[in-house]
């Protein structure tokens, strides 16, 4: 069911990349790159089911799920850069701008950001939702990747380095570093299904949850796996100097935390009438992968 | 006429930004540092004609307009960083990296390009135009700003480096990298007053003259003025060793091309029956500068 979502998510992304001529041909390749680099899906997943779980359709989602892989990857290949976080592997896979360069790297992210907006107001995804739901899509999009969401977790994020900081802290850092794009995926299958209120609600009550529980999953792998199953050095939180919940709270504490908190994201599904079986899986398949 | 304009729509801009906490202040500083680092306001003051020649407000044409200055700001941001053209200066003052750092410099431009569709897609945006049009305008935002449009073009001029080029690449380089945001201009206040086809043809043409014209006129600038009137250090196309006009054609060529263009682009203003004065000093303004 998942891998399956996957593939067709990935032929989606795709389709929605500009034509690689012999001018612009390094740009696409590098955007294309950075896209078919692997990674869970996580937040296209997440639009598909809620779109699902709210009665909609998975073909009408499927812009703004690619959207917003479009945006979350080229948060990975900006965060990548020199200046920013400095890695070299990303995936296993070396860094976009170890392969295409600095300042190309720097245009494919843009590029990526930029399309994720073409994709989810194109008129494919304005017949199969409508104008005002790819509106309100793109602005969930531009908000959620924004200053006050992810690039406002981001700068707060560079600010910590080499801080003590408090858990509160990164909470706030983390809830829009990586809940922005999280919740934004809850918001964007509800748009396309035209949710309730009540439905929204639950949707992005999951979705901070395993946020959270997901960034606090990420901390205790940092400290526990080999550079292998990571696909990045281990340990490079630690060695950025940077405040994690691993070290703040230890790994046990962080296991019984990002448990409730599974526990309370699933518990948000019981307001949904239709089968919640995915969602509550996924919650626990991000869970596991500490364990 | 023009100076007032230009008064309005700084105001605008800043009422776009998000407010300054602590924890994100800097990144809204950043942003609002470039936001406001002066600039002829080119695109905007051409979107806001545009809307007023075609029977538009300039009220409701002036999101568009904030929204395309945003893009051209975080372009700038972005191109001066040292993995681009590394350039100290930027219309006489410090860049934005100089003054912020190089990871806060890179996310303030990608929250001005993320604003610029906020904006555009703003509450306000929608009651003063409608659904219908802010979403064309968000559409034609992206799709001159991404791969097709101007970061198409920055790649062009990225892998031109230190190559010989012909002055058909060139054209087509530029009529991406600068022309693209011009056009939208002219797209963006034809869409916010609801223009006619024939309306919509001669802004683009007029558009695309004076967009050339612009980039000719910079070239020439960039060889025969000082560094105080320009602004940045002169002849640092030069120091890249990049291909320019003013170096293929001469600097005499480059002066009766513009002013060649430049007429072409006012004859193209006879289809409109409002008064077209301020486009017509407008195209002539840009011109003059390399007098």
């Amino acid at each position: 069911m998942m891998s399956e979502n996957k593939l067709n998510i990935e032929r989606e992304l795709l389709s929605y990349l500009p034509e690689k001529n012999e001018l612009i041909g390094n740009l696409v390749s590098s955007m294309e790159y950075s896209l078919m680099a692997g990674g869970k899906r996580v937040r296209p997943m997440l639009v598909l089911e809620f779109a699902k779980l709210c009665g909609g359709s998975e073909e009408a989602a499927m812009p703004f799920a690619c959207a917003l892989e479009m945006i979350h990857t080229y948060s990975l290949i900006h965060d990548d850069l020199p200046c920013m976080d400095n890695d070299d592997l990303r995936r296993g896979k070396p860094t976009n701008h170890k392969v295409y360069g600095e300042s190309c790297a720097l245009l494919a992210g843009s590029g990526l950001l930029t399309l994720a907006f073409e994709t989810v107001l194109s008129d494919k995804s304005v017949r199969l939702n409508s104008t005002e739901k790819c509106l309100a899509a793109a602005k969930v999009l531009a908000e959620s990747a924004g200053a006050q969401g992810m690039l406002g977790g981001q700068i707060i994020d560079l600010e910590s380095e080499g801080k003590q900081v408090t858990v509160e802290h990164l909470k706030i850092m983390d809830a829009k570093k990586t809940g922005a794009l999280i919740i934004a995926a809850a918001k964007l299958g509800c748009i396309s299904a035209g949710a309730s209120e009540d439905e929204i609600k639950a949707a992005i009550s999951y979705a901070e949850d395993i946020g959270l529980a997901f960034q606090i999953v990420d901390d205790v792998l940092d400290v526990t796996s080999s550079t292998e199953e990571l696909g990045k050095p281990v340990g490079s939180d630690n060695e950025n100097e940077k405040s994690t919940y691993a070290a703040l709270l230890g790994v046990d504490e962080c296991k019984r935390i990002s448990a409730e908190l599974t526990d309370h994201a699933v518990n948000a599904l019981s307001v949904f009438e239709r089968d919640t079986t995915t969602l509550r899986e996924f919650a626990y398949y991000l869970l596991k992968r500490s364990n």
